[in-house]
């Protein structure tokens, strides 16, 4: 099963790439370390709210956005869930 | 500003009492403490993405639905936050 901050991690960072952007460049922005936010983008950390929301800040994403696009990321996994169920 | 923990409590409270469904009900299906699930709800704790699963589960909530919620919830106070500014 896929998890949030899975999700949440792919999400950000396909939002710093499209703006190519260096990690340390959107740590330094968001006052987060380099290492915290790359763990965040790898899914191995849960972001907390309120870091999240500085992160977004320093990406010029609003929560709305992000939490849009981590339902659809989700929501590709989901399916592909349902296929392999409906295959078996 | 909103914080994706307090969006993510409405929205799972919300869920919940639509079902008529008591904490104690959640939190037995999902295997959380009472206290966490209430916590949760209440936006005054963080939920790990595993027992985020857990109590979607107990909810009969994709994730994916849960967040698609989520991103409405957060847009409806981005909303506000810009009304204000235009008003100001």
């Amino acid at each position: 099963m896929v998890l949030v901050r899975e999700a949440v991690g792919l999400t950000l960072r396909a939002s710093r790439t499209s703006q190519s952007r260096t990690l340390r460049d959107v740590a330094r922005a968001a006052r987060v370390s380099l290492g915290y936010l790359s763990e965040v983008e790898r899914g191995q950390k849960e972001a907390s709210s309120e870091l999240l929301n500085a992160i977004c800040a320093a990406l010029g994403l609003s929560l709305s956005d992000l939490f849009s696009d981590v339902s659809i990321e989700l929501a590709s996994h989901e399916s592909v869930v349902l296929s392999v169920v409906d295959a078996a």
